[in-house]
């Protein structure tokens, strides 16, 4: 049902999804029926199975809202009220956390590493030694600011050994970049339907060990992102306590059924890497340079220097590739001019191929001989590598 | 797209929409992109004509979850942190605005009226006068629980005669019954696409006076739950704050077209008032009695009393419904056995007299003869006629 007229969407989402995703969505459904129902169940163990939970020490917790309403209900529910959380920030996302517990009244420091840097467990070992009424550390898995991939193994680790709790926003990560629980201490993370699963957007979801679960009640701010009164009526009725996106949920069993049958999270993640290796050797032949070095580029989004050369705009250049079948996405960096291209979705490398077919002819049309960026712009990447 | 296949929802929502309506989401649009930025601009203009708001008063703010995170949202941003609540609350979603409020530690008293009584102006005035500190007065338009219509203008008129502020629950009602705020005094109210517009689930929307708008700065407990916020970010940029329902705004949009199609307001009440009264004449000549009399009962749904036949299970009845093709709905008195059947969505009185037809069956099949209730259920009608 994909006319070619539809552009693909190369952003961190909403994303390009299945043809027969979209068409799951041609059918009511009723959020009190036994079909609805099992539904939800289906989309519950889903989730979990992709999590590795294999001895059923987690749960799922899917919740109505786009994926921050997710990130804000986890922390309600899991920081206590007299809790005290450390925020790793290097990005929007990292800094939404932090704003997020502000309305909250909950207690958080932040250690914000900037536009691109990484937060390493050396530092986050000193803050928490320094820092023992810590309760809770928070991370962005892949902060989409960027494109970084947080090397939350090893601030799992040592969140650990230090006897803290992590929660993780996982949302453009979980389904595509490893996360199981049997490997990776946690007590919960969140992620969305319209991200590495490639569903729709309409709900994120929450898995979390059980006992957080059961130890969450009465502490969340809001009825709406109360994660525990979520988890306990879903299991006594198996229904959404308020009504269900049905559709987006619907699309989401057969965006689960197309992940289990391209082989899960290993394949979805070498089909992002291979998109993401394509895109960056193409619009390296044309000039554009990568914001992040190698081992902190993400398969999920790309962030790249905008061209010094004046003739560039990306207005301009953001309608010269819609024009052509693709949405790309503006920088969110604070300092460098920049664009993002992302690499998820339903799209394989021949779309990648075309993409950067597509951004050739853009440069043409502005007059850009050569997408190099201001030398100084580098001195970001430099930073990063050293 | 609807196959025969595909029951009917018969229920408050979600609830059966066209063909169209669904047929939008096959495609995917990029939230950031300028053509999704019209469609949020379009749809927020067609709710503020639907409202009546012809001298830029009011603004929409559409927000993402379901109906009831947009009750939360409206009355965490417009109810002061020293602000006193009177809730009027006549059934399961009165109460869950006390719950809200009790959430979000603002002061409220509640005026319950148990399961079918409305709320009238006379209590109201006696209330607000003995009060004086009660800042606002908030009441559910359309109850669904038992399916009453409650008296808004005389609530909203004695509210603005004491000079105290309203806030409404429309969910059910708007788009269908009448909720003009060139003659309802109210500060704002909530409703949600999948109900008398007749779109998917997947977003609320709040209309409110700007000024009420401006004053809500500072004033939410949760940010993905602060209209100001949402408001603010969505006039300045066009954008959704954070990731938006693409597929279920699309899907809006084309159910707003279809709404004007059909004559608006108006026609949308005429309709679902000729479906109600098809209804409740059908049942009527199997021996179903409503629970409501007439003039409190809505054209959005209907409760009817259970048949006393101890022949008569509603399990077994919804069963043999759905095998028919149609989704009925549980009650949700807590006194009296009861079932819902609602009369909204894409539907028609040929729909409803085919309801019928596969009650009588239903009834045929269960081997109850007359499904006329125990005497002693009326007691409660009878109070209301009072």
């Amino acid at each position: 049902m994909t006319t070619p007229a539809d552009p693909y969407l190369l952003t961190p989402g909403p994303l390009t999804t299945a043809a027969s995703t979209k068409e799951a969505m041609l059918r009511d459904w009723g959020s009190w029926d036994a079909d609805f129902r099992e539904m939800t169940a289906r989309l519950r163990r889903g989730l979990l199975d992709i999590a590795g939970d294999t001895n059923g020490e987690y749960d799922c917790v899917p919740l109505q809202g786009s994926g921050s309403y997710c990130v804000e209900a986890m922390l309600g529910s899991f920081v206590p009220r007299d809790g005290h959380a450390l925020v790793l920030a290097n990005g929007a996302y990292g800094k939404r956390m932090a704003t997020t517990l502000r309305y909250l009244g909950r207690r958080h420091t932040v250690h914000d590493t900037g536009d691109y840097l990484p937060p390493r467990a050396a530092d986050v070992e000193r803050i928490l030694i320094a820092n023992a009424d810590i309760t809770h550390v928070v991370v962005v898995h892949c902060e989409t600011s960027s494109g970084i991939l947080n090397p939350i193994e090893e601030i799992a680790e040592i969140t650990q050994r230090l006897g803290r709790r992590l929660l993780i926003d996982s949302m453009s990560a979980f389904g595509a970049i490893p996360l199981d629980v049997r490997t990776l201490p946690c007590d919960a993370f969140v992620s969305s339907a319209n991200k590495c699963i490639e569903g729709v957007p309409g709900f994120g979801f929450v898995i979390a060990k059980k006992d957080v679960l059961r130890d969450a009640k009465g502490n969340s701010h809001s009825l709406a992102l109360d994660i525990h009164d979520q988890w306990d009526v879903m299991n006594r009725t198996g229904q959404w306590r308020f009504t269900p996106p049905t559709h987006a949920v619907a699309a989401f069993i057969e965006a689960l059924r197309l992940h289990t049958l391209e082989g899960g999270q290993p394949a979805r993640l070498a089909r992002y890497a291979r998109n993401r290796d394509v895109l960056v050797a193409g619009m390296g032949s044309l000039g554009f340079e990568p914001l992040l070095t190698e081992p902190w580029r993400s398969p999920i989004i790309v962030t790249f220097f905008s061209p010094a050369d004046p003739a560039f705009s990306f207005e301009r250049f953001y309608e010269l590739m819609k024009a052509q079948g693709f949405i790309i996405y503006p920088g969110k960096l604070t300092t460098v001019e920049s664009f993002r291209i992302g690499c998820i979705g339903a799209l394989d490398e021949s779309v990648m191929r075309r993409v950067i077919e597509a951004c050739g002819n853009a440069l043409s049309t502005l007059g850009v001989a050569n997408a190099a960026p201001a030398p100084a712009s580098l001195g970001a990447r430099e930073a990063l590598a050293a």
